[in-house]
């Protein structure tokens, strides 16, 4: 079987190395680099699949662990798979759980076989294998669904990720084999590329990776505490050895500077909940570096969000109304501040896409550091 | 100063003498009967302007005690008043305060010249008036506003509720004099006919009223509490004794069937929070009567809410979702709920204007109520 998805490569920007490209999918075509708004429990926080269309999100992820535990895979298999549940048309890329195995759940215990540990929420004892997360992915419906992982804590010793890797490369063919083996479908597996900040691991995980030809690779184990100078050289050392005929995908990276630093070495998708979970804090993401829009010195503003902004949000409410209603605990200030974020990162992989064509990306990275404030001697690790 | 609203009387449904009508304003035209959603902080709660439009609400409340606390009026003033804070260019009506004074504040003193009572969110000492009533709403600018009056608990002694008729008398025309003396505008200041359920005080009430020549008059005091037959019997010796050319609106109701007998009973307006209230709780309106959606029993019913139901939600998403949402405490979710059961409400209406056109209000009253369930020996007081 081969997958529906096909990435066609339409030029490289001349000043960063950056890629401009598409993703061809059966549900429509996705122009990279992307930032995909995460939706956990088949919805994206606060937001309808006519809003996230609106601010032109071109596909969406949602959470193969948080689904499996509810409502059930079955159910939403039954309900026609997650495109119909959530009334989402467009691509969906599912997670393996792999990440949320680790990061929730205290009580965990790993074999060659899988992982054993407890339901963050109801405490039950639960076990997921690569075939387990295969499976699951497969009722879910997602376009592109991921290999299951081991993502290791940062940091971590060179033996331990060692064994890692080989564990995480024999689990991602374990993977292959249960797809190969389900029922036929559309969707693309894409394997994770693990190995910390060791090189040679990283290396490794990719060799062993390719060899079993996926149709995209993710890069793993990045966002997990390391500073942002590490993701980039672990990018740095990454991305060329990956087949250019296929995407990558840096998981779990959304902000600002990491999107442009992340294209910049070669990446083509991005997700992250940072947008919408700041935005249910009251922060926003503007061309001047985040607002905390709840602040008193935005009582009396009249202003939009951002004023280089023409979103929904920005072309129809205030600094002052929003924070109102943020202070009042008014969900619809929070819808406003999601909405907001969502699209501040979209439209920004719009820019990066545009300057790239304009072979001026590193350029556009300077003036949109410069602004943001990221080049402040007091910028915090936005 | 002519007030800029008019009343246009279409018809009088020769079933039931319910009222068909008009009522124009300078934001635009209402047809008559109609329910209100209600904006207590400047926002439908969950909803954006645009959802509200897409249901065909044609004019929304707004709450002047809740405004004056949080953002404060001089604040929306500033904003360019209530309909460019919150992005509503149609109708707005604004009520007076005067019920949250008495339902929120445990500790008021009330005396001729107003009540003071203790803000419910800080604690603060505050004083309202007739005359600091009107000008907060003319700083919020709706284009119904509502005269000041007491409303006395259910029940109240007939010499209670003689003086507080006779106050909330002086109020009203206390409360014409500070609009006479304010800014002139295009706001349309309704009296409130107060008097519990003594027939000779509604009638007190009505005269008093009716002498300081409203442009619209509101029947309060009512869903306090006291069964629905007592809300009825107020509204037949109540409305017949209003001018004709003047509209009738019964304050804080919103269930199917009140709305329904309120029609019958010549009333004009309607407005309440039931709808998003029990949204926010999982539960719906529909054809076949209430539904809790976070029920067991809707969690593989891929239906949607209402099957006989048009709206947005029962387009695009199941019973099966929103209950996944709703369990999942997703915002999402509520947004659904309480968009639907506005959507229900305004569709009733809706289908009572049509009804009265065909002179069967009576017919479509019974089917309706058969159809809920009203009329099953175990119907709750819906």
């Amino acid at each position: 079987m081969t997958a529906a998805i096909r990435y066609e490569h339409i030029k490289t920007c001349q000043q960063s190395g950056a890629r401009l490209g598409r993703i061809h999918t059966p549900r429509g075509t996705i122009d990279t680099p992307v930032f995909m708004p995460v939706g956990t429990l088949a919805t994206v926080k606060m937001m309808s699949p006519e809003e996230l269309k609106e601010m032109d999100a071109q596909i969406i992820l949602s959470n193969t662990y948080h689904l499996w535990l509810r409502p059930g895979e079955d159910l939403v298999e039954e309900a026609g798979g997650l495109h119909s549940f959530m009334n989402w048309d467009r691509p969906i890329l599912t997670d393996s759980g792999g990440f949320q195995v680790f990061s929730l759940s205290d009580l965990r215990d790993i074999d060659e076989e899988g992982v054993r540990f407890r339901n963050h929420i109801s405490g039950e004892r639960l076990f997921l294998s690569p075939e387990k997360a295969v499976h699951i992915q497969q009722s879910l419906g997602a376009d592109i669904i991921m290999a299951f992982d081991e993502c290791p804590p940062y940091p971590a010793s060179h033996a331990y990720m060692s064994d890692s890797v080989a564990r995480t490369s024999r689990w991602a063919e374990r993977c292959l084999e249960a797809q190969e083996q389900g029922t036929p479908s559309q969707q693309a597996l894409f394997g994770i590329v693990q190995g910390g900040e060791y090189e040679d691991l990283r290396r490794q995980s990719i060799d062993d990776l390719i060899s079993l030809d996926f149709p995209g690779y993710a890069i793993g184990g990045l966002s997990v505490g390391e500073p942002k100078s590490v993701m980039n050289t672990v990018l740095e050392q990454t991305t060329p050895l990956l087949p250019s005929g296929k995407p990558r995908y840096l998981m779990g990276v959304g902000s600002a500077d990491s999107l442009i630093d992340g294209a910049i070495r070669g990446v083509d998708m991005f997700d992250c909940v940072l947008p919408t979970r700041i935005g249910r804090n009251g922060t926003c993401m503007t061309s001047e570096g985040r607002k905390v829009i709840r602040n008193a010195e935005f009582a009396r503003d009249f202003r939009p969000i951002d004023e280089d902004c023409s979103c929904y949000v920005c072309r129809n409410y205030s600094r002052a109304y929003i924070r109102h209603l943020i202070k009042a605990k008014e969900t619809f200030g929070f819808r406003l501040t999601s909405y907001h974020n969502l699209h501040f990162l979209i439209d920004l992989m719009r820019k990066v896409r545009l300057a790239i064509k304009q072979d001026r990306l590193l350029d556009f990275r300077e003036e949109f550091f410069e602004q943001y404030g990221f080049n402040r001697p007091d910028a915090k690790n936005f």
